[in-house]
């Protein structure tokens, strides 16, 4: 299998909801792309036994985390340890695309 | 504890070996960055139990990668799978930034 993924070469879009997809999967880690066309929501859930980060790649979102929300440009990581409630919105103008991991993989 | 970062608020450098950073830390996931300048080497390792991942933010890497070797650019992600030896230096003029993820976190 390649080891090596240029992102723009990854990122999508679908019109009925926000656009995943897998980059890289072991047992350990998930890596992929989450890519939100302006209006796109992710709805906030929590994973009670795994770790997340975002990477905000492309664009602006407006993330929940736990009880606060904040809007959060490119070149920020958000950090959603285990059980801690996320999600995020796109109210921009251009799409919003985000490198995800999760550990351990789903 | 913060759970937004921003990456150049975390770059840095050392003069005698590349800089590194921890962002985040949990039991399943280390992130951090990697910045790397020109002529800093970062050897060929291999960690027996743990995946990794490096994103290139910024600069231009000469990846080892098994037994390939190869220039790996901004927007790229390299997967390196436990047990296989990795490493990478920065023959370029300007910074290599890397945002790395170990999994599980050593």
């Amino acid at each position: 299998m390649t080891l090596i993924k240029n992102l723009q070469d990854h990122v999508g879009s679908r019109p009925d909801k926000f656009f995943k997809n897998t980059l890289f999967h072991s047992d350990t880690l998930l890596l992929g792309l989450n890519c939100l066309e302006p209006g796109q929501v992710q709805q906030p859930h929590d994973h009670s036994d795994q770790d997340k980060f975002y990477y905000v790649v492309e664009g602006e979102g407006h993330f929940w985390l736990g009880d606060n929300q904040m809007v959060v440009g490119k070149g920020n990581v958000v950090w959603a340890p285990a059980g801690v409630i996320h999600g995020v919105r796109n109210e921009g103008a251009a799409r919003l695309t985000l490198l995800v991991g999760i550990a351990p993989a789903p």
